[in-house]
């Protein structure tokens, strides 16, 4: 369970992998459209990490920083990590794959929060995830899982 | 395709009928614990709307009214209506139920946004619904789709 985790850039190799992912949305076709239109350079920085098994894509996830100013999850007020689109290809699967990509996630030393699906709720208690309370005006139908790094906690939401 | 679209009230049966949905997550669990601890009443408001097929309920949605100051998709700046688990029962698809939905949530005038799969398109898209330019910090892996009423368009966003 040793992986190298990388940082992804934006090219079209990176972009060819992504198509392999079943979570291929409006993100990656406007990575794309930046690239081919020269809005970005080729190799320029992504929200992607990346794990490869020789030189094949196998693992993924998307990191975002938010600012604490839009913090509305986590106390003390700080900036946070929004984890998102994590998937591992099947056929690696169960093979530590997603837990090193969310220790990575974790060595930033920030709390993280991501929204999961509930079939994947297993996952998120094994790498040490809670459930916060559901606040409707805030997560609108997202399922927020989050984990605390130490002397982080919960923010009260009023009822 | 003449569908009575019912606002749903917070009560066992409500609860008891979502567990047929696939998209049954945090939001209804929530919903079903407050009313066991009574922290809202049997009966009360829920954002939900459904349409039943004799006392079975075979379709529903969740319609949430953002207000005016959290708008970072519309312009002129206004409130605007979040729709969410947009869902109908396997047995009961394609007869028109899901459009009935969208198309009562139109009928409150407001700009509509939602965060669709990318296998719904088709759907979003024969229900005027269009794509607008993804901004990663707003949308973070979201695929937001909307609907423009009248003399309403897209919020430009700074790259």
């Amino acid at each position: 369970m040793n992986y190298k985790v990388e940082k992804l850039k934006v090219n079209y190799k990176t972009l060819e992998d992504f198509k392999k992912f079943k979570e291929y949305g409006v993100q990656e076709l406007s990575m794309s459209e930046d690239l081919e239109a020269n809005i970005v350079e080729n190799g320029s920085e992504s929200p992607f990490y990346g794990v490869y098994f020789g030189d094949k894509l196998v693992a993924r996830m998307s990191l975002y920083q938010v600012e604490g100013r839009f913090n509305r999850y986590f106390e003390p007020a700080q900036d946070y990590l929004e984890l998102w689109k994590l998937e591992v290809l099947p056929d690696y699967q169960s093979k530590g794959y997603g837990s090193a990509l969310v220790q990575f996630a974790k060595e930033f030393g920030l709390p993280i929060k991501t929204n999961s699906r509930v079939k994947s709720k297993d996952f998120w208690t094994k790498m040490d995830f809670s459930s916060i309370q559901y606040d409707m005006e805030r997560d609108l139908g997202e399922n927020p899982l989050v984990w605390f790094p130490h002397g982080v906690k919960e923010q009260s939401t009023e009822k």
